[in-house]
């Protein structure tokens, strides 16, 4: 029930797998060492496992309660989200300007795992406000800038997301939450908002929620949404918390999990409207909110991370201890742990290579995102900003997916105690659910794969990555290394099952037939995830294994190893299945339309 | 919310993937009809809908509650029990002459897959029953039967399986419960048992649990472990319940779903002892327990198959209603209801499809069991029984693991409103996810199957299977159906797949490396669901090509074609892949057991 940050782990997918060298190398990070990301991510995993943790479970059977219009947090959640901005762990990937750290994305990736591993309906705060940052940053007004964004970097406000109606979640051109212009600049916020993240809490003085609402002269769908920004309580001159604004929290819900993270109904303007502002132009919205859309579903892509390694280690640790049966080779008499059963093995490796992928391709994603915004060179930047689009969707649904598929072999492990709630596994699998659905779902994700991301520069970004794959390959064959088993060819396979596949989709997609590849697109972006995982894990295996080469006996690099190949054997093969799935199972789903409908 | 049993479905499913029609033809069934079958299970599926469907929310909401040794079912469920068992549904497999309508194990799966669909934690009452009656018939004294036979079988006593203590899970060989002979023939028995199911309850005046213990003189492991029975009142005279037993359940557990079934640690002989009789020989218990395991554990696949359909429902009713999005092809400016959207009709069919090949898997299980139980020649009767041993792990292990794959997709497709509880598609998850734990885990189904079904009569039994899978293939060939697509050359891979597997862990058991196949079980278990689920759904796919070349014109027929064809080209593509990893894979995770254990 505990958890330990794995730092090593986190520090070598940053070096080995998003390509730190490279990126120092290229002038992206600055003066910025691994040394010292090694030190933050090490104070940053304290916190974590002794702070956090040991909320987790207090979350979960309290959870937050709501009364009259206001939510209690469960005990000692105030505390330490207090002592946790106090630390300054809230304004880590923040502009200096605004009183952050300026720290890149992929260091802010790490810490988000832990913060999310050790407890996330906790961690859900802290996410939700940086997303508004990033969008006052990118879009506020100086004014709105001055008031909010030093208090909203600090910590010492929290923001919220407020897009989903009852009527209008995937899809937004439903949209109905009005806003009328006040003739002062400001504007008046009437409608309902569903599935609020933290809209109401009380563990800060001010909430700043950021709106999705329509002007009365806007066009329908979603080229007539603008973005406001609405305080709940509105700043005074000396910028305080001052007038109470007309917005509050109806009710919140009863979920499967994350009971620690309300969510809320908003209403706004019950008493005649919310005062609110515009961020952005108007009816640019939704441009606004896909500026941090990015960052966002990376975040949620690490909480499928975070559960998936939180799991495993509940996991680990509980088949040291348990015993039953006795394991070959065992002494007479004796019940074995049951970690030294091959089928339990099998479980607890999957789980593990399942976490080490998809932390991969998350902090690859961030790398990406740190080279689009920090790189000198434009052409860097746009190269670093395409590749962050490719992967994002991969980052957010394939972990997603991760985590709940470990959180439910985390269970299994346990046997009859993982049913148990005072276990502590069940939790996480009810936790790790909603992540493939909200920040839009792992359905979304896979759509805007094939029919955005795939298509960029005419086909370029994603055959780029394949060429990488590729290249990744090659190495791992000159590298000669038993130990790495047959992972060369099983990543040469995997590239040219995502190649098969990739080409098949573009050819539908310029083609008259665009459905066949909304049919097929959740076994691509699976068979991308694949693919893009045993790259990232290779390029740590080969590190490892130059490491040994070297006389390095940590016992590290053999684990290392030892997951790539394990993930090469067991879990791509799947990939030429799925890229079969995607160039001849499109027919048999939608003929069978019409079977559904009827 | 509502449930509607598929007995159309259920019905096709009895005849042309379960050989009903063959089995007549043997004389298995006597004078049995397909009419009568129908009958039965409209008359089941109309009290599953009407009474007991509507118990679900409230068993799961309320739940079974604890408090001073006595145990509170849901409101409703003592009556609907009462009311169920007056009906004669507890009566349906059990022999004429205990009272029971002796009706074969087929119809008696897909009845219990309705009680399962319509509440899983309601049904579990019965499952446990069956179990006590089968073993008391198989192997109890003509006085224990003539006490308890009929009431169990009437409904009117349930009964339970008190088999694992805290230490003693999955590995029987560990248990402690003692049983020491008052010398009147019967013994005192002390111990502590956990997880029992409806170990105690309201719905009965008295309760008959099954109990493993331990004699003094008994040796050590398996062998030294008898079976007794144990009522809460002891019979009197009259045959009414009498004394108070020595047993009592000193709490139920707080556990992630199935909150309406009670599960309870019971304590026997705190006062001294409470006063059990022998069933069968001494130190022969886990023989008497393995009489019944065939069928608890298909029982146990059942609940999977039951809850991949309720899912299935919601799901579909669901995606009907909601709209989001406008499908290609819809008019402008208008939601579509979201199952117009190829990507959620991909997610349907695969609820649907992976539902089909389970029950189609499940009910060729039960018409095994008939086989073996029912038919006149000996050398039939072995054919039977040893089909049945080779589907049974298969139908337990790969029918639950898709329960909660479907109920999770279940949830996926209801977007943000399923992880809302009030919703109810998060129950079938929560409650989906204990059927791959209990009656042996889905571990040890595996282990089973390759360990001791596969060198069945040196191999003749699996490969009798997989010979039957190629002749379908063939015939489904020779139909030149195109609406089948490629099902015929999917299924001749996946049978070329399966055997290949079979040859492989053939060898291995045979050779020095056991652990091998230990190593690989569980995807191997997975590859023979899908070869087999993809041979039955062939199977019922022919039969409506049949049926609409001679002119038929239900509908249900092209719904039974396409999902066969749509398992064909989006499910069994996995068959190859896991016949790879099945070959290749296990040396990855031995190799790496001292990495996972140091």
């Amino acid at each position: 029930m505990t958890y330990a940050a794995p730092v090593n782990d986190m520090v070598e997918t940053i070096r080995s797998a998003a390509g730190f060298e490279q990126a120092v190398a290229d002038g992206i990070y600055g003066d910025l060492s691994l040394d010292l990301v090694t030190s933050v991510l090490e104070e940053a995993g304290r916190f974590a496992s002794e702070r956090i943790a040991p909320l987790n479970r207090i979350g979960d059977e309290i959870g937050s309660r709501w009364s009259d219009g206001a939510v209690t947090t469960p005990p000692g959640w105030k505390e330490t989200y207090r002592d946790w901005t106090a630390a300054g762990w809230n304004a880590l990937p923040a502009p200096e300007q605004w009183g952050g750290q300026g720290l890149p994305a992929v260091v802010q990736a790490a810490c988000a795992e832990m913060w999310n591993a050790s407890a996330m309906s906790f961690a859900l705060a802290p996410l939700l406000s940086a997303g508004a940052v990033e969008a006052l940053i990118a879009h506020g007004s100086e004014e709105l800038k001055q008031t909010y964004l030093a208090k909203l970097v600090a910590g010492e406000w929290t923001g919220t997301m407020n897009l989903t109606e009852p009527q209008a979640g995937s899809d937004l051109a439903a949209l109905r939450t009005k806003a009328v212009p006040n003739g002062d600049g400001s504007y008046r916020i009437t409608g309902q908002k569903i599935f609020i993240t933290y809209g109401e809490h009380d563990m800060t003085d001010n909430i700043v929620h950021l709106v999705l609402a329509r002007l009365p002269d806007a066009p329908a769908g979603t080229r007539g949404i603008s973005l406001f920004l609405v305080p709940k309580f509105i700043p005074d001159a000396n910028g305080n918390p001052g007038r109470r604004n007309d917005v509050r929290c109806a009710s919140i819900e009863h979920k499967l999990g994350i009971h620690g993270s309300p969510t809320c109904v908003m209403v706004y303007g019950d008493e005649g409207g919310a005062t609110g502002w515009l961020i952005g132009e108007e009816n640019r919205g939704l441009n606004c909110m896909f500026t941090m859309m990015n960052a966002a579903r990376l975040a949620v892509g690490l909480q499928g991370v975070a559960i998936a390694d939180r799991a495993w280690q509940q996991a680990l640790a509980y088949a040291h201890e348990r015993r039953q049966g006795r394991a070959s080779g065992a002494p007479a008499g004796e019940m074995s742990p049951i970690i030294q059963h091959p089928n339990i093995q099998r479980k607890l490796l999957t789980m593990k290579a399942l976490a080490a992928a998809a932390r991969a391709i998350c902090y690859r994603t961030a790398a990406a995102l740190d080279r689009a915004h920090l790189a000198a060179d434009p052409a860097e930047r746009a190269r670093g900003a395409a590749h962050a689009s490719l992967l994002t969707p991969v980052a957010k649904a394939w972990s997603t997916d991760i985590g709940v598929e470990a959180a439910s072999i985390g269970v299994q492990i346990h046997g009859g105690m993982g049913f148990i709630e005072e276990t502590g596994a069940a939790q996480h699998l009810r936790d790790a659910r909603i992540a493939p659905i909200y920040e839009g779902t792992n359905g979304i994700q896979a759509i805007d794969l094939v029919t955005r991301k795939l298509p960029m520069n005419g086909g370029a970004v994603v055959q780029a990555a394949i060429a990488a794959m590729r290249q990744t390959a090659t190495k791992a064959a000159n590298a000669q290394a038993d130990a790495l088993g047959d992972a060369a060819a099983r990543l040469r396979d995997a590239a040219e099952s995502l190649d098969r596949a990739t080409a098949f989709l573009l050819q539908q997609q310029a083609g008259a037939t665009p459905d066949v590849a909304l049919a097929v697109a959740a076994p691509y972006l699976r068979l991308f995830g694949i693919a893009e995982g045993l790259d990232a894990l290779v390029n740590i295996a080969l590190a490892a294994v130059k490491a040994v080469e070297a006389g390095d006996a940590n016992p590290a690099h053999a684990s290392r190893i030892h997951i790539a190949r394990f993930f090469a054997g067991n879990i791509a093969p799947e990939a030429p299945a799925l890229a079969d799935i995607v160039l001849r199972g499109a027919d048999a789903v939608l003929d069978a339309r019409d079977a559904l409908v009827a």
